[in-house]
């Protein structure tokens, strides 16, 4: 069987699109959404046909092949295909959101065949259990035909067909969503999303939301609250028109967390007064009957639509509804007040039955604390009025999930909900300008959110909504389909980033889909791990690790990459999609991470280094403002007002006083000076006869290294000769002498020749490199590591910072950040295990391309709480000691959140040394004091830094070592372990020391 | 009777100066000295005319009127006068250095009057006790000629008079110097010195050295250390040339602390060697016999002419003589070996007598610790090797004596010596650039050396000599005249300048005399305050108490004045000894102090602002160079070579590494944007809505003020308006709104009319000011301050900083360096006590103009130890509180180093609260592990700040309090006194908070 949509067939009238006049309005209006998307494709629009009764379909059939969209629900027509046989409803009965796509055959009635049965006339049929069911399955042609879910929202073109040939085989029985609600939240929308709409549409009008509703309605959600910080969705329509709109579609309507009674907050500044009929106080307590009709009233307005009702009361502008003073229990008994005023409105105004009606309290910031109490005041847990509330949860306003459902509440009957955020406008430094999320930790979070059984109500911040597009579809699609994306798949995020790129991006596909791929997931990536507005010029260390190096380095990749496709292209959605985002994020990152050089040079001396990077930070400055213009213009101007918001160098939680780089520059010596450094430290000297600074070049240190380098920077006003003079022939240098002018720099290679070194059996070898410049003589001392590491197991990390004589005394005369010897410490990557255990049946798995540096290790299944050395698993990491004694261990894992109230989140840790073992010691990743909130140091270095890093200090022996990582309580994801003597880090930095050396291969 | 030094007379050839044959070589040099200074003053020179015995000086006589120059101890000249009854030499009879001045009359043995007496012919007669009796008497008439001590030195021509008549009056015989050796040492010489010998004399060779002899004597003074850093003094002549002059001039050489027997440092590394006689070590245990012969040979060498002879041994380059190692035992046992081969050396070489032979040993540095011992090891002290030996003790190199004599050794029978510096190479930071010498330090610590009963050599470190005249001046003088100079005179150091204006300017002294004072007094005390090599940009904060803005326009005024002077007169001397080292050192100041600046408008984001100031450095740094340029090529060049040290920003003890200062530039926000600032503070705001910074202006909280300002920047592109409002009319505002351009800014007077205001009884009243701008609204509280205190005491320091409700928290938004309340401190000058009293015969002297801010009390007489509450001196400050309960005190004391082993540098502190006194608590200023050394950080602090403070724990009542400070341990001079509540400190800044408001009239 076959049913072909074909231009031939639409452009002879033969090919239409049958809706019900009985049916949902909503489906009628969807069905031109479907026209639309046919013309995109085929070029051409069907005629949509309105048939009174089954009956008329009977005749109609005849003429035409008919794409059938009905509902069981309402009207007629799909009672009668099921008692046809065409379909069979019992498949979606008693399913939310589910239907029928069929292709199939119905009998034409006028002509008969030979043998007198009815023809056959190829049909699909779609039959939704309910308006939404037949949205989504009429949505799903437009899948089929190659339309992406962003058509209308961004304009995307999809490739054009001659026809779209449909068998049996795409008929199918969709699946119930995941999630009951899910959806999103248009916030922070000034200034991008407010200028936006008003040129675009006039205001917040039905004619913008017409647009939104659509994109949600093809992202196969079902949800959503509108902008709320200058605008009132019930009333600017004009008047209810977006309302309606939106119930006639089938979205939900909700409002934010803080707006209960279908009230907008914003309202009430309008409304109140002395005069007022709602009095002049948002106070429940003393101005009890004018709230309590202002929220009447709101029920009156729109409870007849459908709607998830927010319950309970918050202060005005997000902030307390009481004041300071007021206790705990205050504060709990004036909320139980509240909710069953609200309870019983709702029951005269929308339903007697308060069971049908979606109500959401949202566990918030300081409500929080209400529903749970404390000691002294029993909270909201249990309250009666609460019954049937979905009681919705958040993240901490930067991803990380805030808390989880108690454990033995699991199964409220109301439900639990998630307010997440990809945007946020708040402490400790706000993220709304541009996408800053990325797919692994939305995915690692929110499957963590399901697992812990918050499945009722998903409901995502996306901001201005533009440039989220990416991260709200990959929410949305989760939501909607877990078993997909969830929790089994660990593959989601990077399987999803290539559905995205084939159904965006249409012939480009072709040649770039890789490369897209890659843009995307880097550049997001980057993005979270520093969001635009918290990057500043002391974030990344600019020589540590080389880790502002290579970070530069990836986003020039990156933007080039993205530059010459848009080059090549042209395309409009790669622009909106990759190149405008990516550019405006990766831009702002190097703008910083050339202000840290310019700093760091200005600070060596070296002047004219620091200009040539001012030069490139100016450069960044311009290209900021000329994204920002391009996108005003292009296209039509279609998206003026978007990518507005001040995002340079926040100083605040909001750009109040918001700085731009502050550049450095200084003045050459009069004298030739040469400064000579190390590469990837900041070790560095012009070599005076008094300070007799000796630099260390640990490269050779790892034994798998063989290629090092030196940089000397020309810092004088005068030409600067220089002469490189080593004291071994295994040594090869790249140059050994020259003449530097005014500014020049050289990076000199250091070749070693392992082969031809005659150890004589010592374990360290040390040569000299001299440089001779004006400044005077550098001794550079160059350590080679000749042990035999031959017999070490595959995956040991070994310890190369030899502290052997001659090096400790030379190296402590530079100044310089490291509180250890060169190369004096281990650093792990958490998937560089040597074994991964387990004493129970859970197990870690990797995250891959997760976090700051490599990867997450997380123990699976999710949300149980392990007991170490009982039933936990673990991971092994084999370390090999130089030294017998005390070190300090560092545990880098992601910033997430205690989920319950014990405040625990805790890893289990155990150094094994031959035949002992230390007690496994459980570490708590939080302070006591630790709570997510404004006012919390932890937290806020949490969710700026993106890590958090806990330390145990334990002994370790000579020779090998295991160092055992245990799960204990959910939420913990390992990224990174780093290893030193006690009192002597390494040297600090943003993405912490880079890997050390770990036996590969085992010959 | 008078004696006539006329033009005409000389013309007529009828005025000679005598010498004799038989007389002292010297004297007769020394007389072509006198004719050039005639010359110079009165434009002819008389003839010299040396004479062979007494017999000739009668024939003599008769033709011509004698200035008669001859000595007792050499010649027949002084004993034929005496006989002749002319001069007494009983007046000098066993007397140093001493010269009878006498204006009489000779018989002239060829004409007889009528009564057949010989007629009397004028005559002057200078005879002096010894060589330098003699030098002194003739340079004596220089001075009264008129002449600088500089005249050669600087090219400082005399005025020219016509006559000089001399009468009886001006007849003396003159004292014997305080200090038996006095005198400089020429060290630290590259580049300057240096570069400025090899042009101009082609080395350090008798040619220099007989301008520095000859500045060195009209200076009275009677002892050098040659250069050393790379010459050999007893060499370089060529040959024995220089050592053979000074000796004929009576120039006693020492040697630097380090160089014994007569031998430069230098020296011996060019005759080491292996094949050489004195070996190649310098090591006296494993070289013995090389370096005794090295010695012996140095001996030899120079043994016969006047010398101070340097005893002991050090290592080379001014290092320890023995390994670290080496316990204090070994070095104590080397040293008494090296002095008892030394003696032997001595005895053999120079005389059998070694009492007749001056000799020195350094306790510098670690050689202290070998004189003193400790337990385990007894030290030098009472070595019999040491008798006759001049101990000389040392300042720490920062101008602050290290130890005095032990009470009990203060008459050692070799005497005691002192080494002072104003020029110094070495920890923590070089000061050998420019003069940056305070008469006031030098004479507080100088008076204590000799009050202290270290009067036998005082030598003082000058580096280059150049610019170091004017200190080096009163340092010398002081030394001879102790009597008119010393401790008894409060005031010698600023008599003393006004004496050397009149000296050294000659005509410009009508018009320019009280300016050059200033000028001379004001730029070696700010240069003093923070050496040029030590000045950097984070030292005086650039907006706290306005210490930044009052050092500028000081500065400036300094250099305007210098520079019209020097525009005016065109004088060469003033271009010397102030123009220069005024300009040189104060553009540095203005360098480092407009640096902070650019930094602090660049953070500010007033960049328009910022570059302004970088403009202003830039200029600085131009000028410095223009500087030098300029003092190379002046006057023929006879400068070139000084100046050329590097003296800005010094990263090590000295210039390797140094940098520039780094300059910080921004980029304008796009938006119109005004920062509103209270100057003097650190306070500032946007007036952003959500960052709600509140601003306090705490002007009116001083009783005293009635008139405040506000600062608004304009830090953004566009055109901003301002309008500011307040809320009372007792305030005025110079503006009430405009309209900034970017990079404007504009300061607002605030005016209050305390005679408008109805306090109604209450203590504050608080005004608002609010600053309306495109950044939002920023909100000034300004609490004016409305208590009596008509019934306090004169001198009494109120607490002005009222802790009124509504100021704390509010204030808390801005981020500022303050931990307290806006004023919530006192600040107090030493010298504004309200009793100075004492429970003994000492008491407490104010030290004008001394120290860091307004002046120092010192105890009186200095050398005593004192004890609280028995017999000390103390200061009382009142203090009037508004809060009970417990406060610090910080008390500023100049950075003395106890003078004894016993590390103690106490003062007692008291607090008298009606007839509640707490205990009198003694507080050591230094901590038991200080010492002082390039790794003390405290002693480092110390001479870099120049200050130290000292903190105590105390209980203030509400009301009048009274503190006492006791004089306890010598050494302690008081300079600022501030009280805050514990844990709130003020914003720190270099000079400390200013002084706060006291009682200074009850009316």
């Amino acid at each position: 069987m076959e049913f072909v949509l074909s231009k031939e067939l639409i452009q002879e009238n033969m090919l239409k699109i049958l809706v019900e006049d009985d049916g949902h309005e909503g489906v009628s209006h969807v069905a031109g959404w479907l026209v639309r998307d046919m013309a995109n494709v085929l070029g051409i629009s069907p005629e949509i046909k309105s048939i009174k009764a089954a009956e008329e379909l009977k005749e109609y059939v005849s003429d035409v092949l008919p794409v059938i969209c009905v509902s069981a629900d309402k009207g007629q027509l799909a009672r009668a295909l099921h008692e046809e046989g065409i379909i069979n409803l019992d498949d979606i009965k008693d399913k939310r959101e589910t239907y029928i796509f069929k292709v199939t055959e119905l009998p034409d009635k006028e002509h008969k065949d030979a043998s007198g049965n009815a023809e056959m006339i190829p049909a699909l049929v779609i039959v939704g259990s309910d308006k939404r069911g037949t949205v989504y399955g009429m949505l799903h042609l437009s899948e089929l035909l190659g339309v992406s879910p962003f058509t209308d929202w961004l304009d995307i073109k999809p490739k054009n067909l001659d026809n779209l040939i449909l068998t049996d085989k795409d008929s199918l029985v969709s699946k119930e969503p995941s999630v009951r609600y899910r959806g999103f939240f248009i916030n922070d929308e000034w200034p991008a999303f407010g200028n936006w709409c008003n040129r675009r549409f006039g205001g917040f009008n039905v004619k913008c939301y017409e647009h939104v509703f659509e994109m949600l309605l093809r992202l196969k959600g079902n949800y959503m609250w509108p902008a709320m910080w200058s605008s009132i969705f019930p009333d600017d329509g004009p008047g209810l028109a977006s309302a309606l709109l939106a119930d006639k579609l089938g979205v939900v309507m909700g409002m934010s967390h803080h707006e209960p009674c279908l009230r907008q907050g914003e309202e009430y500044k309008y409304l109140r007064g002395p005069e007022s009929i709602y009095g002049d106080a948002w106070d429940f307590r003393k101005n009890k009957e004018g709230i309590t009709r202002f929220w009447e009233d709101g029920l009156k307005r729109g409870g007849h639509l459908e709607n998830v009702i927010t319950v309970g009361m918050r202060g005005e502008f997000d902030s307390t509804v009481l004041g300071k003073e007021a206790t705990l229990g205050d504060n709990i008994e004036l909320i139980r007040d509240v909710l069953k005023t609200q309870n019983e409105l709702i029951r005269k105004y929308v339903n007697e039955d308060l069971t049908k009606v979606p109500r959401m309290l949202a566990l918030y910031k300081e409500v929080e604390a209400f529903y749970y109490g404390d000691d002294k005041y029993k909270g909201l847990q249990g309250e009666p009025e609460l019954d049937g509330v979905t009681l919705m949860l958040c993240d901490d306003n930067f991803g990380n999930l805030r808390t989880a459902p108690p454990i033995d509440e699991r199964d409220h009957n109301g439900g639990w909900g998630m307010y997440y955020h990809m945007d946020y406008h708040g402490w400790p430094i706000s993220h709304e300008w541009v996408n800053s999320n990325y797919l692994p930790k939305i995915w690692e979070q929110m499957t963590a959110a399901y697992e812990f059984g918050i499945r009722e109500l998903w409901i995502v911040n996306v901001g201005d909504i533009f440039t989220n597009e990416y991260p709200l579809s990959f929410f949305m699609d989760l939501a909607y389909d877990y078993e997909k994306w969830g929790a089994a798949n660990l593959e989601a995020p990077f399987i999803y980033t290539r559905n995205f790129v084939r159904t965006q991006f249409g012939e480009l596909n072709d040649s770039y889909a890789d490369e897209i791929y890659r843009l995307l997931l880097g550049y997001s990536r980057i993005a979270s791990n520093r969001r635009p507005e918290a990057m500043n010029t002391d974030i990344y260390d600019p020589v540590w690790y080389g880790e502002t190096d290579k970070l530069i380095k990836k986003c020039e990749e990156y933007m080039d990459m993205a530059d010459k496709i848009y080059k090549n292209t042209g395309s409009y959605p790669f622009y909106e999609l990759v190149y405008y985002p990516l550019m405006a994020n990766l831009n702002v990152q190097k703008l910083w991470l050339y202000t840290g050089l310019n700093h760091l040079y200005a600070k060596l001396g070296a002047v004219d280094m620091a200009e040539k990077y001012a030069e490139i930070v100016n450069d960044c400055m311009l290209f900021d403002l000329e994204l920002t213009d391009k996108l005003h213009t292009i296209h039509d101007g279609m998206w003026y007002g978007m990518g507005m918001s001040e995002h340079i160098g926040f100083n605040y939680w909001n750009e109040e006083e918001c700085s731009f780089p502050t550049l450095y520059r200084g003045y050459r010596p009069n004298k030739p000076r040469i400064i000579t450094c190390i590469p990837g430290t900041d070790r560095h000297t012009e070599g005076g006869f008094w300070t007799k600074s000796t630099l260390v070049l640990d490269a050779f240190l790892r034994p798998d290294t063989s290629v090092g380098s030196i940089r000397l920077c020309s810092i004088g006003a005068e030409k600067a000769d220089f002469e490189i003079i080593t004291d071994t022939s295994v040594i090869k240098l790249s140059e050994t002498s020259g003449t530097l002018d005014k500014g020049e720099y050289a990076d000199i290679e250091v070749r070693l020749d392992r082969s031809a070194i005659n150890a004589g059996g010592t374990d360290c070898i040390t040569y000299d490199i001299t440089v001779k410049s004006p400044s005077g003589d550098s001794l550079i001392r160059v350590p080679v590591n000749m042990k035999d590491y031959s017999s070490l197991q595959k995956n040991t990390y070994v310890w190369c910072g030899l502290d052997y004589e001659g090096l400790s005394s030379a190296h402590y005369e530079v100044i310089t950040d490291e509180k250890c010897l060169p190369l004096g410490y281990i650093s792990i990557e958490a998937s560089h295990y040597k074994n991964n255990g387990s004493d129970g049946d859970g197990c870690f798995k990797e995250l891959r391309e997760y976090g700051k540096t490599l990867s997450g290790m997380k123990a699976f299944p999710i949300i149980e709480n392990y007991t170490p050395g009982k039933d936990a698993p673990y991971l092994e990491y084999g370390i090999y000691m130089e030294d017998e004694g005390e070190y300090t261990v560092d545990v880098y894992a992601t910033p997430a959140n205690p989920v319950y109230k014990d405040n625990l989140l805790r890893f289990g840790i155990q150094v094994l040394s031959g035949d002992n073992k230390s007690e496994i010691k459980l570490i708590n990743t939080v302070a006591d004091s630790y709570a997510v909130g404004d006012d919390n140091a932890d937290w806020k270095q949490g969710v700026l830094d993106n890590i958090r890093i806990s330390s145990y200090d334990g002994c370790f022996v000579k020779g090998y070592n295991d160092l055992r990582i245990y799960a204990a309580d959910p939420g913990f994801v390992l990224q990174k372990i780093v290893i030193y003597k006690k009192d002597c880090e390494p040297a600090g930095s943003y993405l912490g020391p880079a890997e050390t050396y770990r036996i590969q291969q085992v010959i």
